[in-house]
């Protein structure tokens, strides 16, 4: 049985999640308060964070090698294109969202706004929810103009990309930071994803002291 | 000809810089003041970062992308071994160093004591400093461990794994912030990557206002 101890917010555990459905391999969902760093927490996982998917006899971090393994032994329906160029542009998009996007957008917005209270660490810090705010308009310009140019964000099929992407908005979304008129291109972008049988566990998520909003898991929003 | 726009001790930079050197690939270096938001190279690189490497007709950036395509393009010598589990846990490794190491040492040695006076953006904030040589010890010890039952960090053939982190240690050790003396197996390891052909271009680097240790080039250190 695979077993992922995630945070359901966490856009790095959503990816993985993503992935594994999309792949149709059944998945066993643990929530960890990764930041009380419980002892027997940090015996399968000296990061200290999550995700941590157990699975084949391992215990494994870091989402994106935990992707790439999971795409090189169970490469169908495929998450990576074949080419050379074209495995390169969705690893860039990948690390554009878990590391620019996360920097100037999910980490201003999400974590100030609910990691923080979550995780009983103060107050929001409303200089760094501005910068988010802001951040997040331009990052929303450029997808739109990416989709501009190709079906889904890395090229012609969906790919690992999106879901990094996806798992990132859809976060955003739950606490209503996403403006889906902003750009038309996102948002046929983002219904698509959306009603893909991958994303109804994420669809599903609750986290106490935050209900999300109507639109969250309305697939015509 | 393969042109890499670099910052000389950028550790995204010296992995990449290294992974070209092992392969036998020739690059032309371009020192790139990132910081300064020149509008050639935002042009070149919507991300504003280093590494953007010129090859094969394209610009592009992310460093874990970029190896992972010199890899597959240019598979010999190989720096991922074959089997899924191998490369998930070199994958691991480079994830561990570019982002752990990353951002509980580089960041808070190199960028707060180098980065920030070259770009004049104020002195060091001595609270990081003090945390980054406390967390490097940490790291080295977790580094011994890992070596004493391995011949490199992810496995026992050389990998990327190990060029992530000789990256990172080798920027930290122009500055003379490493203690080799800590861990008999790391500067066993940092011995024997520093001696190949591929280091040399790292070892020749200097940053103005900053001259290397006289240790910084020596084999026997």
């Amino acid at each position: 049985m695979i077993r992922l101890f995630h945070s359901p917010l966490s856009p790095f555990c959503r990816k993985v999640r993503l992935s594994l459905a999309e792949k149709k391999l059944e998945v066993e969902l643990v929530e960890e308060r990764y930041w009380e760093k419980d002892g027997e927490f940090l015996r399968r996982n000296p990061a200290a964070k999550v995700p941590v998917l157990k699975m084949d006899g391992m215990m494994m971090a870091e989402s994106s090698a935990i992707c790439e393994y999971i795409e090189e032994t169970h490469p169908t329906p495929s998450l990576l294109p074949k080419g050379a160029v074209e495995r390169f542009e969705v690893r860039r998009m990948v690390s554009w969202f878990d590391d620019k996007f996360h920097h100037e957008v999910t980490s201003k917005l999400l974590y100030e706004r609910v990691n923080k209270k979550v995780m009983a660490q103060g107050y929001p810090d409303s200089a760094n929810v501005k910068a988010g705010a802001r951040n997040i308009k331009y990052h929303l310009d450029y997808m739109g103009w990416i989709l501009d140019q190709r079906r889904w964000l890395a090229g012609d099929a969906m790919s690992l990309a999106d879901f990094a992407a996806a798992a990132h908005l859809s976060a955003l979304d739950y606490i209503s930071d996403v403006d889906w008129n902003r750009n038309d291109n996102v948002k046929t972008w983002y219904a698509k994803i959306k009603s893909r049988p991958a994303f109804r566990s994420i669809l599903a998520d609750q986290v106490p002291g935050f209900p999300p909003p109507a639109h969250y898991t309305d697939l015509d929003f």
